[in-house]
């Protein structure tokens, strides 16, 4: 499948931006041709407006495209959302209205019952909903969303388990620096350092965790019947989301069909080989002490789910951990992978 | 009360015995005489045999002991043990059977049916269980010993709950380097990272909670009627472990009448104002985000626990953090303690 | 010397301004009665208006204080600043104006010929200048200064060099996040990692250098006849600058005559035994390994600079390494042991 | 130029012997078929004998080869040397007085008035010596060296102003922690703390340094005609080397020479396209704050050399920074690239 379809990006000078930005470089179906921000930066060079903060250069291409304002007009079909959640909701309907294929990674129509909340490996089918959010909204255009970047890390790592009955869920987290942006989180709170506190963060998990393993049902998104608790912790690491979970099954099963489980995990993504797809979504590490941010998160291009330490649990039936990075499967890559799935079901003209 | 009972420290050259010997400065009723420590060691000044890493300075006072071979000999009749795990069954019991005290961190007799766990405002009662030991064992001398480093934070945090039927205990820990010794961790794997794995950590954890939050009963230790699960991480902070906890109570209470319950708590080592006991054992923080272990961990001595978060759990009843100063109240400061409330009991002639 | 003075704090609910409140809290002859902030915070108790971030509780008995508008009226006679560099000028003149003694930390005032840059250890004959100040600008009140942070761990170690000539000082700084007050560095830029600049820093240490270890003659203060050049890099440690120094001297000496010169030095805050002043201002560590930030800045209360490592350079005379507390001697220690000094001077009635 | 050169590492299962398999996987002249370790190894797989400890996979091809000890017999006639400096001298020398080209990362040799200390870009002359190496050894093989990991980074930020005449460098470094191997810097000794001490590494820079900026005349390695001072730290970093230099030079030059010598710097592996070598040896960033070792090492596969902020030194003439990825272009990237080099010039057959 080759393809060469022009996307744009709103909210591009941002940090999330850039991580879109800095994703789609080289990607083999997408060419980034627009660039979406502020009026304070519309009418420059991408390269003068953005204070550029990844590792590795601006793209060239990129660099000399000229910002817009975010707004329809002469964007592409296709735009991904990287607008911060004081304007998402305004500035994405306005595109959705305006016949674009909005892939959002803010948070603002997140849990509309009319939205998917796509992890493609985990929930597909949910993209049944659009018919409906079309009917409802009268839009010629859509809107999809990617959860928040610790909500991906645990679904992936649940999503193999779901055959099993999930009834259960306990996940603390020990998140990276990088999921709050930039400036972010002050050196000062977090040098040595542990912040067991993130606004909101427990409450997205909680309630999109839900959403995703939930069933698109007779035209309707139903949450799964499960009850799931986070506690959401920051720590000094710089990329890479890792959480600590205990989960508590429906089915009689041992340490070994949960690894099984994890192992044989494939779906959609990986069966049409969606070019930022990982090979395997979730991978299982049967070293002692893995997966670890650091030297795991960046594996796979940043795009599967590392888990490891499978094991009974006293209190609910077993526990493990599960590892992504926040900012590529998290937000960037993860919205990148949404567009793709909707390109190969025919959702995106 | 004023006292000047000699005391000694067996493996005093050690990380941990650095700590007793720091801890034990200024003791108002304890005096540093005696420090024990491996032959290569004995001969030597304590200054010349010890590689000291402690923040300050070494105790002139100790600095100039001579350090002696662990044998009971001529040592005081109180003795810390900061032994390694390796020879600490044979050291301590040979003390206790030349009629010592042996007051230890190592965990070797930690669990041992006759040997109170102790947390002096936890579970004080416990001590009643040394008549047994020094009968079934035919010592004159007694072991008694302190619960493990992250043990130590969950317990006393659970402490002031008991009384409301503790069911199920899900513990998640976040624990500093200092809780390795040293060299400890290697900085190539713990820099910007999280390490999910502590050796024989969780069993530790699950193990001691319940003999520590159990009773003393008909003349025998009973644990906990109850099911505790660890997950045990070490992340990049330096002093101070935190635990992110999830409560089932067989109690109907609310999330106000466990903050209550936290900030009413006062015990023993309170009532007799034991020279090391923190004013109140457990602090409440009422600040969205704390404890924290870089800000907190040094308060009150580094003896109390600090209490925050508490908020209902979707999963079990209540969730809450957790903070301890693991080489303090985790380790020698809960060691003095313990002897602090043995001499206060008349348990130590 | 028993003393009872009132004194007041500009800039109060500032970062500079907290670490303020804190260092005089228990001060023996200060007593912190007045409290100026911006006119946001003007009105509120001090308790209300300030996010206190410094480890530790906010001292009770100015926790109560009613903040006050940063205008002279009823404030006392001694004023520590702490005031934004952004006005600072106009504030420090106003209460110079109106009779007050300015004991400032802002680098407003700093390199005016009239005012003095203290250090009491160096550089207490400057505090004839006050003479002339009160003179030209026809101020009943005065002002003194106290220098970065980084220039004062410099000066101190470069003080009992100034017997042996210092003709040329080539520095390089580790400097800490706390320098950078709060939000101060974002953590993105300085996890695990450097960063080789601070705005204006190089600049002031080599300009400030000159003028604390130059001389007041004749009336006037003249700067050391040296060169001095200045690398700075911020590095992730939370407090304590440390600089790697080489120097070279116009008297043919040796290593060892370096080394007595650090440990003998001696001056008048010392001889006046002051209450915030360090019993020995440097202290010179003989390991092969230290000073260390994190293990020494704050012993000896951080008031003194720790030196090591002292050994010939092959490009001028010597090398050596410098360390201080750059929160504590480099700022509001700083600036109340000058008010001490002054005090003792009889400068301030 | 195409090839299919077999080598071996000695000392693979170490972490610079590690550090050698990554780079040399996909390398397009040499295939590393032959790994030597210690008895102990000897007999394995590579892939049992090895606590592989850096990010990504092992190598599967290289997972596979069993180790051998490290004696001559069959090995390659290329072997990088990553073997300890306990034993490297007698290894080295045995696999030489064999045929070997050793080509070593390790010390030992280094300094060696008939052994070439190389960096491709600044001293491909000094190949000349292995003439006499040969003659005066009567080895039928020879070995190269390449400098310890800062004067990698020194030593190439200094080649391109060479042509001004170098006159005195003072070189203050912040290293990375991958610098000291594994298991290392104990975090307990580097978390949020600065090392002011690296064992032998001030001698080495200043040392190797002088040797490598010298030249070959009249058949003898000449040393350059100038001073070298180093102060070395260690920093909570985990890869890439930073180091503040000043210079003195013998000819009246600007900033901007400087900055245009280092932005024109090419040498003999641009010309000959040599497989590492980078584009640009020496890349001169314009930020106000870069380079920064999180940031930049990694960057033009951690070959190149980033320096920025050149600007007048009121000591000597100018000051700038210089940063290089230290187990890249500072171990086993150095060491591929002068066996690059050396193949070039038709010095191994």
């Amino acid at each position: 499948m080759q393809r060469q379809i022009e996307v744009g990006v709103l909210g591009a000078t941002g940090m999330v931006g850039q991580h879109f930005v800095k994703f789609l470089q080289g990607h083999p179906w997408f060419k980034l041709t627009w660039v979406g921000a502020s009026d304070r930066s519309a009418g420059k060079k991408y390269r003068e407006a953005t204070s550029w903060r990844l590792a590795g250069a601006m793209p060239e291409a990129v660099a000399d495209l000229q910002v817009e304002e975010c707004k329809p007009g002469n964007a592409p079909k296709i735009v991904f959302s990287a607008t911060d959640a004081s304007v998402a909701t305004e500035i994405e309907q306005a595109f959705a209205k305006a016949g674009h294929t909005v892939v959002s990674n803010s948070r603002n129509h997140r849990m509309d019952s009319d939205v998917p909340l796509l992890v493609p490996e985990i929930n597909a089918g949910h993209l049944g909903i659009l018919a409906r959010q079309k009917q409802a909204r009268g839009w010629p255009g859509q809107i999809v969303t990617n959860p928040n970047c610790s909500t991906i890390v645990l679904t992936m790592a649940l999503g193999p388990l779901k055959q099993f009955g999930i009834r259960r869920v306990l996940a603390t987290t020990m998140q990276a620096i990088s999921g709050a942006g930039y400036p972010g989180v002050p050196s000062m709170d977090i040098n040595a350092n542990v912040i067991p506190f993130i606004g909101g963060e427990e409450e997205k998990m909680e309630q999109e965790t839900q959403k995703i393993l939930g069933d698109y049902v007779d035209g309707a998104l139903r949450d799964m019947d499960a009850r799931v608790s986070a506690h959401c912790n920051r720590v000094p690491v710089v990329d890479g989301h890792l959480v600590a979970t205990s989960v508590e099954l429906g089915s009689k099963v041992k340490v070994d069909d949960l690894i099984r489980a994890f192992e044989s995990f494939r779906a959609i993504p990986q069966e049409r080989k969606l070019p930022s797809a990982p090979a395997r979504p979730v991978i299982y590490m049967a070293e002692k002490d893995r997966p670890q941010p650091r030297r795991d998160a960046e594996r796979e291009n940043g795009m599967a789910c590392f888990v490891g330490r499978v094991r009974e649990c006293p209190v609910l039936d077993f526990k493990f951990l599960a590892l992504g990075h926040n900012t590529v499967r998290g937000a960037a890559g993860a919205a990148v992978l949404n567009a793709e799935l909707m390109c190969s079901e025919g959702l995106i003209q």
